[in-house]
Order: C-alpha cells, then structure tokens, then sequence
C-alpha cells in the first residue's frame, strides 16, 4: 500500500492548480453570474491535455489512469466546479469516442476533441427517466446504412453549444440490451435544442433539452457494435462517478481553504473567527470529512484502473460519499463566513450551488445506495 | 395545554393562504429571478393588516399576539420566503417605531407602515460587526436639537427601496448600553446606499449597505430613550428571530408539499417514486422534523407573548432548530425531485437558496447556541 | 394555544419528581447491576396512583388524560427508564383490561392493579413477528365455555413476575382481523417462562419467552369481543409509544441535568468543562433537542385524548423523534462526562442503554416512518 | 499510489480471522457477561507475535510497520474487540519499553511481553486529568540511585492483572517538560489496586485505579532519558489512535457481516428484511463508512510508518471519524436486529458497548478536534 503521489503526480496536479488559478479564477463569479459558457478557457486546458486526460492514444489522448485525471479535475473544481464538472463529462465523452468509436469517427473529431478545439456532449437522460436509464425511449433505426434518430434528451450539459453528442438510443427491443451509442454532429439538420435551463448553479456550462427529429447518421457512427450502449454507458458512468465525486473534493477543499482564511482575518467579539472553538471543531470536521471523501475517490478510481471486480460498487460508494460530504462541506463554509457567506462577492454561496447538483446526477446519490445495497446483499462480495 | 388553533385562527391562516396563493404564487420565480421587489404585492399584504401585525393601535396595527402573526407569515412564507421575511423585518422595524416612536414619529409614518403603503428598513448590522452588534460603531451626536448621524450599515433588507429606516446608533460610550434607537427618513441628505448585493438568494428584497454622513434627524425622531436601543434592538430580535423560524417553517411545508405532490406523479423503474420505500421514510421524517420545528416556533411565540422569564431562550431555540430543519427539509425535497429539483422552473431550488440565509441572520444558528447555553450554564433556568 | 402547565400539573409532576428521587434514585443503579425487579417500589408508586394512570375509574383508576399520564412517566424515567418503562406497559396493560374486561375480569384483577399490588405484563410479540404483529400464530380456541390457548410470545416485559397476562391471541382465521385480546393469570396451569434474557439494559425488568400448552381461561376473560384484538392493540400502542417516548424524554432530561452539573465540577486544561466554547455549544443543542421531544410528546398526547383523526401519526411521530433524541442526548451526555461517562459509577451509561430500546419497541423507529408516510401519502391528510 | 494489501499481508490478516474465529469467538460474549480476563487466549495471540507486533527486534518483536498491525487488530476486533482492544494496549506498552527500555528492562520483560507470557498496562491517565495529560500529578524522585513514585492513576486497563505497569511520572517542574517514563513491576511494594470499575462494556479487560505510596524501580528502569516522558506518550497516542480506530474499523466490520446475514434470515411482512429498500439503503451508508473509517486508519498508518510530517494530525483524523463510524454502524447494526440486537446473544449490543468507549479514550474525539484544527489554523500544514 502506498497513499502518497509520485513527484510527477504532484507537478501534474500543481501545473492544474497553476492553470486554473490563472485562466478560471478570475473570471469563474462572473461565468456564474452571466452564465457564459467558456469555450476558450477550455480549450486552454486542452492545450494542456485536459480535454482527453484519459482518452486513448488514437485520438491524441493522454491515456492516463482514472485516478491521475482526478488530481487534475480536483485542482480545477477548487477554483470552478461548474465549467470543470463540464469538462470532465466532455473527457467521458471523448473517451467513448476514442474507445469504441469507428476509424472514421476518431479520424474526424478525435484530435479536436482531446486537444478541446471542439467540445462534445454526453446524452443519456431522457425526461421520463431520470435514473431509470435503461427504459430510454429514444430510437435509432438502421435504414439504407443510415441511422434515423428519433425522440429526445434532458439535461444535456454543453447542449446547443457544443459540436459532437455522444447519444445512446434505442435500435433494439425494451430493456438495457436494446441501447446503442452514436457519434452524432451536434448541427445535423433534425436536431432542435430547449431553451437555456434556468438552473440553481452550473451556470457556466448550458444545459438544455435535444430534440432528434428523423436526424440521420452514417452507420459508421456507431460506437461499438449494436446493443453495446448501455454496456459502454454503465462504464462511463463509473468513471463519470469518480469525476463527479472528485469535482465535489475540490470544491470542498477550495471551501475549506476560503474558511481558513477568513477565520484568521474576521474579527467578532475582539477576536479572529479562529479563537473560537466551537467554529474550530467545525472546520476539524470539515478538514477530515474532506480528507476521507478524497480517499474514497482515489480508492475508487484506483480499483477501476486495475479493473477490480467490485469497481463500480467502489465508485458509487466514493459518489455517494464525496458528493454529499463535498456540499456538506461547502455548506459549512458559507456557514463559517456569515452573512458573507451568502453573497456573490466571495466564491462559497457559488460552490454551495455549484456542488448541489452532484448529489443528483450521474445517478442520484440514492441510486448509489441500491448500486451499494444489491452488491452487499448479493453475499458474494467482499467489499472493503 | 392546548395545542390547536382556534377557528379564528385557522380562518386567519387561511385568509394568507389564499392571499399568497393568489399575490405571491404566480410571480415569485420571477420576483426571485428578476430581482424584483414587488412592493405592489407587499402593499395588497397591508391591506390585509400583514404589514403590522404586532404594531400597536396606535399606528393602526392589529396588535396581535406574536404567535397569531407566526399563522400569517408561515402561510405565505409556504410559497415565497423571500418576500414574507422582508414583510416580517417589515413588521418588526414598524413594531418598533410604533412602541417606541413619539407622538410625531407615529404620525408622521405609523398608518403608512401598517398598511404597507410606506415600507421600512431595519439597520442594525455594521461591516464589522455581524453577530457582535453591541459593538456598532455608527454615532448619533445632538447637536442643537438634531441629531447628527455618521457611519455605514450592512445587509439592510429593502435598502434603496423603503421610506423609513429604523436605525440603531451610538449615542454613548463604547458597548451596549451606548446605543440608541431612531426613525430616519430613507431619503434624508446625508444617506447613501450601495449596490444592490448579488445573493444566492432572497433576491425579491434588494440588500445594500448604507452610508451616513453627516444626516440630521430631529430629537424627536429617537425611539425611546438615549441608551435604550440596544434593549430595543434585543427585544425585536426576539420577535425577529420567531419571525424568520417561521418563515423556514413555511418554506418547508411548501416544500414538503411540494414533494407528496411528485412522488406520486413522478414514475421511476415502473412505478411511483411514491412506491419506493426509503423515498417514504425520507418523506416521514422530513414531516417529522417540520411538525417539530412548527412547535418550537409555537412554543417560543407562545412564551414571548406570555412575558415568561426565559423566553429570549425559547427563541434562540426556536431560532436554531426551525431554520435548520427548514433548510433541511427543502434541501431534501429538492432531492427528491432529482434534476427537476435543480432547476428553476420548480420551486425547490428558490426555497432552498431562500432559506439558507435564516441559519445566519438574525444572529447566526451559532449565536443562537451561545445564547442557549449561557442561559443552561447559569443554573437558575428550568429550560423544559 | 396554550403551552403552559396548569398550577396543577405541575404540582403532579412535582410529587413524581419528589417520589422518584426519594423511592427510585437510591437504588436504580443496583437494580441495574443486580438485575433486580422493585416489585416494592412499584407498589409504592401505586400508592399515588401510578399504576393506573389513565385506567378508567370502573377499577378505580385515575382516568387522566394522557398528557397528564406524561408528566409523571417523564420525571420517573429521568431518574429510572427501565423501571418506569415497565410502570408504564403495566399502565396499558390495566388500562386495556380496565377498558374492555368485563365485570367478573374487572373485579378480579381491577384494583389489585392500578393500586400496583399485581402486576400485568403486555403479551403481543412473538418471536417470528416482532413489527409485524398482525401475522401472530398464538391461537385461542374456545371449546366447552373456555379458551384453549397454544403458542407462544417473546420479549414479554415482567413475564415471570407478574400476576396478569393481557395477551394477543388468534381466534379466526389470519390477518389482523382475527386476533382477541384476553386476561390470563400469569400462574395458569400449562404457562411457562423461559430464562430471564440477558440484555443490553432495562435489567430492572426481567424479559422472557412465555410457551402456552393448552393453557385454559374462562370465556369471561376475553377483553372486547372476538376479532377485536387487533384494534384494541392498536389503540394501545398509540399510548404506550407516547409512553415510551416520554420515558426517552426523561431519562434525557436526567441525563441533560447531570451534564449541566459536571460541566461546572470537571476542571481540565485549568477551566471547568463550562468554559469551552464547543461544549458549551454541544449542551445547547441537546437541550434544544430535548425541548422539541417533549414537545411532539406533548402534542400526540394532546391529539390522542382528543380523538384527532391523525392521533396515530401524531404518535408515531413522537414516538420516533423522541426516542432518537432521547438516546442522542443520553449518549452526548455520555461523551461529556468522558471517561466517567463509561462508568456504572454516573448514571450515564445506565440512560443510554436503557433508552437504546425505546427506538426498538412498541414499533421500531423504522415502523414509525411506515405509519407517518402512509398517511402522507395518503394525500387527503393535514398533519401539522 | 496503491490501495491493496499485498499477498503477505492478506496472508496475515487471514491467519488472524482463523486466530480471532477460533479462540475468541466461542467465548467473546461469556467473557463480556462475566467480565473475565482472557489471559491464555492473549497467550495464545503472543504465540502468533500478535503481542509486539510492531515491537523492535531487540525485544523479539515483530517490528512490523504500524499498517500491518492493523489489519491483524482490525480481524481480531470484529469478533471481540475489548479483547483486542487490551492487546492493542499491550503491544503499545511493549513497543515503548522495547525502544526506549534500557538493556536490563528489556532483557527482564521484553521477550515475555512480546509473546504474550507477561502482559504491560499503560499508566498515563490520572482521575483529575482526562485529557490534559500535560498536568499529571504523579510524581517519582530519584533519591539514592533509585526512584520513588507517589501519585495515583486511573481507568488503567488490565490493572491488577498485569505484570509491568509503563507509567508516566513527573520528575520535574510543572508542564509537559517534567514528565518521564517508567517500567514499574507490576506487584512492586507500595503499589496498590482499585475494585474492578463497573464498565459500559469493555468488560474482558479490568480497569481500575493504581495508587503509588514510596513505590521504589531501580534508576534502570527509567525509559528514555528524564523529561522524555511526555514525548514518548505522544508517539505512543499517535500509534494508539490507529489502534483504537482499527478496532472500531473491525467491530463495525463484525456488526455489518452480522446485519447481512440476518437480513437474509429474518422475515417480516412476508418478505426477508434485505427486500426492503429503506433497510437497503441504511446498509449502503453503513459499509460506505466502514469502508471510508478504514481508509482513514490506513492512510494515517501509512503516514505515521512513514514519518510524515503531520502524522499526528492524520492519526487524530482517523481516530475522530473511525470511531465515530464504528459506533454507529455498530448501533445501526443493532436497530437492524430489532429486539434481537437488544439481546446478550447477538453481538450487537455487546460491539456497541465495547465501541462506545473508543470515542472517549486515547483522547476524547473532542480533543482530536482540538489537534486537527490547531494544525489547520497554523496555515502552513497541507492537510490532504
């Protein structure tokens, strides 16, 4: 066992730190506030790798592990959870693009993609059903070496404004075995975007309803073979549970560093913040939850590099937990600053909403818990 | 003992149900959106005598008990805490100048204020002195028959947008007892207001702080006597604190309702969320948490109204557990409305952001412990 | 509304507080230890009544409403829960007796037990239906003028050392609708006991298995009618868990009482306990905590002796959120006191144990979120 | 990085479950309910070199890293963890006698307490300093080559039942500074025993008081040099806390196994309990603690084996949210049971009772708070 980072884990999260810093801190108040989608600050982080941190060497990713990304993602969601929540799904994408797709379809948006010249969009959420992913309506039906997309998605992040969807369709019978997943161009004529949502945070990234209306693709579009979708879409989602649990330890740790230093520089009753020890204990139970949401997730990212058997139990669990103590911890935060705590001038109200939502997509943290309870329950498990 | 409303009561309460359903319900995502005070809608409240509930007769106040008030301010808090808890800060500052005000204070704003045709500000807090408020620095001088104010208030509910400020000031030497309570005019020469703040939320009601230089007011606009504006400014925060338990209380049942609602709209996995049993138990114990806090807020109204000797107790009391378990119970009916929840078109996300900022103001849910447990420690108290 | 006791019911409980601290403080701890059941004591508090609280004057009982049957469970459990616990399933069991046995059931057993010189133990669970009791196996055949009863119960309070049984028996076919409830004298030829069980607390009550082998009683001795057990059941269970709940209610406010104490006695790092600020802020909440169980306690009592349409929910929900408090604040208490704490020495560790079955019986905590969410759910209900 | 045990350290954790399922498990309740002190099994470990696990050679220890040694107490501790718990006491008070003993005290003892022929009691704690240790009172002169020891101590596990007591002792002025370490025989003259405490749990090891009137050691028996005293019981909590924490890491593992199993077995409403989602869910955040409490001792571990420079704040981490964890999966584990968990014949309660002190001792959680924050507000620490 060994819990520390190599030298070169530690340069790689510090290069991301040093990025975001500069490139998302001064801005991340106002992308919230004006909700501006910032396609040139991530494209700088493409320029760094970010855009394809684990997408495979075909596309000119950067095939790291799992648990490398997180140090990355983690280092920029301290500073701005919401556009780099955004770039970790569009990472997801792009490595189901790079893994399952087509010569031809990593020939035409790999490199664009890893490199964050263009953007791509994650579609499996249908509005009918949220977590029930595997009764999604929308179908692709193969018809003289075209698919014709038909039906319709809901809380697409990036939606109207990014260029590839990775989409998961119908082209079979009712059930998981039926979904496939498709590369489609995010301006092919049939494809009409919902207005803007009016969301609670997540601002910078848009999020919107997709309409597919007989939107055709070639068959080449198909990401692995016919009835692979929900397969490719269950491992995406693992990881999509390490980035999303990981975005929730940086924002909680991009919190807690706000609530340290408030606590040396507010005064009250004729003395810091810091000489009170019920606010100490406080910040004691915020530092350790934080410290053990960070382990989880790397024990989880971890177990799904070495393709552990048990890998998705871990990864719903470290979602579970890293989600909840990552608001719980941001919540604290504001709580620590007072009224302050609450306006747009400092960055906690923004993480509070920010990291509100982490609870509830990639599968909903109850969701977790019946991922959780069904392997325990199973008997055959050794979960540690 | 007796623990049920009397018919007037229940008739009162369902007087402001109905008065927010139709006044508040279908504009309040706007007003939050938009930022838009809606002093139209909080005048039609004064019609109805919400705008004085506790003033007394003599500014036409209906001088109703503090517990018959909680009745109204929890109906429409049910549907827009926002709006309701400046109509409650509302209700205190004129509660106060009506009590305290001279003969010509109360001429010349009382009926205004009850009826809601004039609105009033309630400026305690400083920049540097949030839940220390015995340290204002704001001062009053007389000075020929005027008293001369200089200073800046912060977090000032309504500022820019009412007519009367009902201020706290030093008149004195340094601490409590040099403190004194006056109704300022909100246009006199000398006042400044800032920006309007950016909040996560009560956005209906514009916060700004306020700077005095150098502003004349008459002696007789001083609320009581020199000295007493710290006694004064504890008494409302009394009522205040109720005030704003209440309206967690109310938010949380709108929430709540507003969850029994979806769950048996909402189908997942073939059947109802309502179907699913930890999705019930969640839904039992947020009602228990709620009818609990309801209590509290009961109890601590009760005992304020009754003069009893620990009542400031009962309130901070009340205080700390009702905007806990008001911000709770939303937040975990938004978490049940899955991505719905997070989006503004349902209501979730507004009560939510709405209520966090009941667990700081008021005194923050910390000060309300320190104030419980002084009272505990003395040993002379029967807390039960 | 009206919060307060009457002069009179503070009176009550001022001699239920006197009589606990004289009859049950001595000796509670040795009880404890030694596992001793204080038939003596419990004479003596029949003696003031409190054996039969609320039994109905036909046996010469006190006929108090509910909420006044609180207050004297309350202040006998803040010194002895385990004892008091069992005082008040003898209570229901009398009540149920004195309620639909009939004149020749009355007369024989009635005054012997509300003056608590017998003792009646509650005979409903079995060992393969602990929450759900309408699937009970225990049968009751009446053949020649008299009821054969076979079967057998568990977890039965006092058994072994008591002289009355009221117990649950099937009559008709399954389901709830065939159960009647019947008085059995404990010595009864074809009874017995099975070993006193070792438990976690309550070891001033013995709990046993009960075998019934042909065990015959008169017709006489069927309380209500066939079929009406269930019901009679239920009804009871209304009362014993705000019983229950006030026992938890109690026993915190004891263990409440002796925090307050040692926090002024116990000095460390030169400053009693009293003076660390995150103590300080732990005592508060648990007091706050306090004040909210005994005021949903107070409240379901309240609707219970009303007849309210949702007396059960009501009770179902203080039975929940007392209990949990209950044991929460016991257990804080416990840590306060340290090292200490873990002691038989403080009484401490005697309250959590004790308490930690309150969230067990009379329905665990789990069936309470069951019974409050159906009724939720249910839709047309108003619970406030 | 790398999260799994290596095949020598499964090997070993497994020869310890065969270890604790063999000796302890047929008896753990039995000792518990008799309170005896199993003495041959403790041999029996020794034989296994579960008694110096991480002792230094010099002494025939293992010399193991403190990782290793908590996979082996963590097996132990899921059967018995007061057992255990004693034996992590032992190794500690070896491992400080074995580094810092001269030649002739490790020559005397060491070899039998590696091997679990002697047993050491660790004698810091005194009865009016809990947690302040620094202001122990206890003092030992060195007179005539030899020190003489007069003081008192408290909660000492094992006393009375040992045979070299590692005694802290003031030989100096006041403060942490004057402290020293000492082996002390534990049937010296002068020496005398308080009555067995009546304990929550913990009931398989004694503790009691120790008085020391003119106790006389040879100078030899000096361990370090004179005011180390207070250093070397700091490195030894370090260590302590991972042990405690590892002992409720295993306790709670034995609770959840305990619960899996029964909700297979146990059926209500018609159905067994692992058909119910609320319990489903309760049993996913149990083992998503269990698994998080776990990560955190090892990490602390790793970082103590390590000489990491904020170890202590690590080991304090893993203390406070191991042993929180551990008590509560453990008391879930037990409503889990129902009236069962209540019951001495499951090992429900008994786990909660012997956890229930872990949160308390080694320093209270309260005082891992104290150093965790403390560390937090240096500003220069990165705590990740």
């Amino acid at each position: 066992m060994d819990f520390e980072l190599s030298e070169e884990q530690r340069a790689f999260a510090q290069t991301a730190r040093e990025f975001a810093l500069a490139e998302f801190a001064p801005h991340a108040a106002r992308w919230d506030a004006e909700a501006i989608f910032p396609k040139e600050a991530i494209a700088k982080a493409g320029e760094l790798g970010f855009c394809g941190l684990y997408a495979p060497e075909r596309i000119e990713g950067l095939a790291l592990p799992r648990l490398d990304a997180t140090l990355v993602f983690e280092e920029m969601a301290a500073v701005d959870p919401s556009t780099t929540a955004f770039i970790t799904i569009h990472n997801m994408a792009t490595w189901m693009l790079g893994t399952w797709g087509t010569p031809a379809v990593c020939e035409r948006w790999g490199a664009d993609l890893t490199s964050g010249r263009k953007l791509a969009s994650y579609c499996l959420t249908e509005p009918g059903a949220g977590s029930d992913a595997g009764s999604l309506k929308t179908r692709a039906e193969l018809k003289n070496g075209e698919y014709v997309i038909n039906g319709g998605k809901a809380f697409i992040s990036g939606a109207g404004s990014t260029d590839v969807l990775v989409l998961m369709a119908r082209t079979g019978s009712g059930g998981a075995g039926g979904i496939s997943a498709f590369a489609v161009p995010a301006d092919a004529a049939g494809i009409t975007y919902g207005k803007k949502e009016h969301k609670m945070g997540w601002n910078s990234q848009p999020t919107r309803t997709i309409s597919f209306d007989n939107v055709r693709v070639p068959a080449e579009n198909l990401l692995g073979s016919e009835g692979e979708g929900f397969r490719i879409a269950m491992k995406g989602l693992d990881g999509g549970r390490i980035n999303i649990a990981t975005c929730s330890v940086g924002a909680a740790q991009g919190a807690l560093d706000a609530a340290r230093r408030y606590m040396h520089e507010r005064q009250q009753f004729g003395k810091p913040l810091a000489g009170f020890q019920a606010l100490q204990f406080k910040l004691a139970d915020m530092a350790t939850e934080l410290v053990a949401a960070r382990q989880m997730v790397r024990l989880a990212a971890s177990r799904l590099d070495a393709g552990h058997a048990d890998a998705s139990t871990y990864c719903a669990m470290a979602k579970r937990f890293a989600t909840d103590a990552g608001f719980d911890v941001c919540n604290d935060a504001l709580q620590l600053h007072g009224g302050y705590g609450y306006l747009g001038e400092f960055p906690l109200e923004r993480l509070v909403r920010d990291t509100r939502v982490h609870q509830i997509l990639e599968g909903t943290n109850e969701i977790m818990r019946v991922i959780v309870s069904r392997k325990l329950l199973e008997g055959d498990s050794d979960i540690r």
